[in-house]
């Protein structure tokens, strides 16, 4: 723990953290898929595309040479190599594309708007995600999410958790690493952040993975905060 | 004139456009200089720096082995040489920094705030300008002005009217270029823009530069959306 009266700006951590992806994900699919009249089993579509979204940002991270992919470029990717393994046929390119897309269309968790609009009056609020731009864009238009400004992997071109991501975000906001505080459900990622000189704050989300999760259930390190939703956060910051 | 409806976003000019920064500035350091007790010609500093400042751009694009530098520096470096032009004598490193800060404190003109606010509902809006991310993300707090993200020619480290502040825009977007309007109170800004297939919209201010002001009283071009202010460009785009 550290003093965190000099924070001036909050960034976020987004899917997980923000929004709540996979519930969001399965019941988009299925229902898309009951009008549509295509079979499949969503759940484990949309569980197998996060396990392999690690290794997506690896492939990127190993071959600088074939240039910076976006979010939305490496999910499809995933998608079609997915879509093939798990035997679901009669996609068209539009499916494929309606399917991505749904990326862009998740819901917040239920104390992320309140939270984050108390927040947003002391504070300079931003995501500090993995996702695209657009793909942030255009889910902050259909979660309600407030944000001041967007900040993407995109802008760096470097995912999370390279050093660039948080030093890039310090950066454009003109402002040293220790008035930036990093807001994550994950501690992997807090601990990049704070390696770096940024401010942490967990906020545990242990349903993100369903059944499927391992880890994250708690804070494991030595975070500026750790509180139980974003309004748990507002309160520590005094807002 | 060109079809507008496949419009998705709007991208906006900023100083002059969306803020009064004249008389913003003069207002702020006339009251600031009284408290201070430092007597100086505000107008002619302000009048002075804005008519340099497209010259400082020019040396950011003359010399791309410099590396660029965003508009905070430049207004810096700009203000120390007009300064010692103008004889103002007794202010501090911490005086500068508080007057260069004033290009993050200006005013909307009295329909920015509405206009945004009724577009926001049907439209992805963004700045696009040559403020860096800190300003225009600063302004947006103090102005209250409702981005939806903010895009900066820092992020494409290249000023307008370069063509890689417009396609760059287009593409953090993923929007073709015709998805997306420009909006400025420039002709030769909605020039650069259309000549890239961005559409147009040009909304008139005729007070930006006070008695100095030369041009851009009304629209010099086929520009798809002339309006008298930003409810006209709700107006005539059905928000």
């Amino acid at each position: 723990m550290s003093d965190i009266s000099a924070v001036k700006a909050l960034v976020f951590d987004v899917f997980g953290t923000v929004v709540d992806w996979r519930s969001s994900l399965i019941a988009d699919f299925t229902k898309w898929g009951d009008q549509r009249g295509i079979k499949a089993d969503w759940t484990a579509l949309v569980d197998g595309w996060r396990a392999v979204y690690a290794a997506s940002m690896d492939e990127v991270r190993k071959h600088p040479e074939r240039g910076y992919m976006i979010l939305d470029k490496l999910h499809r990717q995933s998608l079609e190599k997915l879509v093939a393994q798990l035997s679901i046929t009669g996609l068209t390119d539009a499916d494929l594309r309606h399917l991505t897309m749904g990326w862009h269309r998740l819901h917040a968790w239920p104390d992320s708007v309140a939270g984050l609009t108390r927040l947003k009056k002391k504070f300079i609020i931003s995501p500090l995600s993995n996702g695209n731009v657009a793909l942030l864009t255009n889910m902050a238009k259909f979660a309600g999410l407030p944000w001041d400004l967007v900040m993407s992997a995109e802008l760096f071109e470097h995912y999370k958790p390279d050093p660039e991501t948080y030093l890039g975000a310090a950066r454009l906001l003109c402002l040293p690493p220790e008035q930036v505080m990093m807001v994550a459900a994950h501690n992997h990622d807090l601990k990049a952040a704070q390696k770096l000189g940024l401010k942490t704050a967990f906020v545990a989300r242990p349903t993100e993975y369903g059944p499927l999760q391992k880890y994250d259930f708690e804070a494991k390190g030595d975070w500026d905060i750790v509180a139980k939703d974003f309004g748990g956060v507002a309160d520590r910051l005094g807002c």
